[in-house]
């Protein structure tokens, strides 16, 4: 069994206001220093088997259809504990 | 400046609601061989300067008191670029 990781964040050009409220907040709460915050999502994939090639493209589909609006978000997967990743910018 | 990544994600002993759903979503789109899914948060954090011991501390003081609800989330932080990283579980 292999723990794939889907990314999903919005794309940079779009607003993130949890982020916003998030970065809003750190002062308030007495720490400095961060610039900006943005957030997302993380998908946590146990795949049957090990993570080959066809696997990977089946969680790609997963995740522009299920897990990610392509419109405004951008997803990356990597398998966890492997090197090897893609990132997605539509 | 460096990116500091902080994923939260429920406990293994905690439900995952949002989880199941896009489990038990993937059959009706499909897709087969996933075992599990799980859902949870990722925060981006630019920072000002160098990623240094006190400012990734400062970051796990942040992942802690306003990211994670320590009670029923677990969160790691890597800085992004860098192997270096922090798993935290309460």
């Amino acid at each position: 069994m292999a723990r794939v990781v889907v990314d999903v964040m919005l794309k940079p050009e779009i607003l993130d206001p949890q982020g916003k409220a998030v970065h809003g907040a750190l002062p308030r709460l007495g720490f400095g220093g961060i610039v900006d915050v943005r957030q997302g999502k993380r998908f946590e994939l146990e795949i049957e088997g090990e993570a080959t090639e066809e696997r990977l493209a089946e969680v790609h589909k997963i995740a522009e259809t299920l897990l990610s609006n392509p419109v405004i978000e951008d997803y990356a997967i990597h398998v966890e504990g492997a090197t090897a990743s893609g990132k997605h910018t539509a």
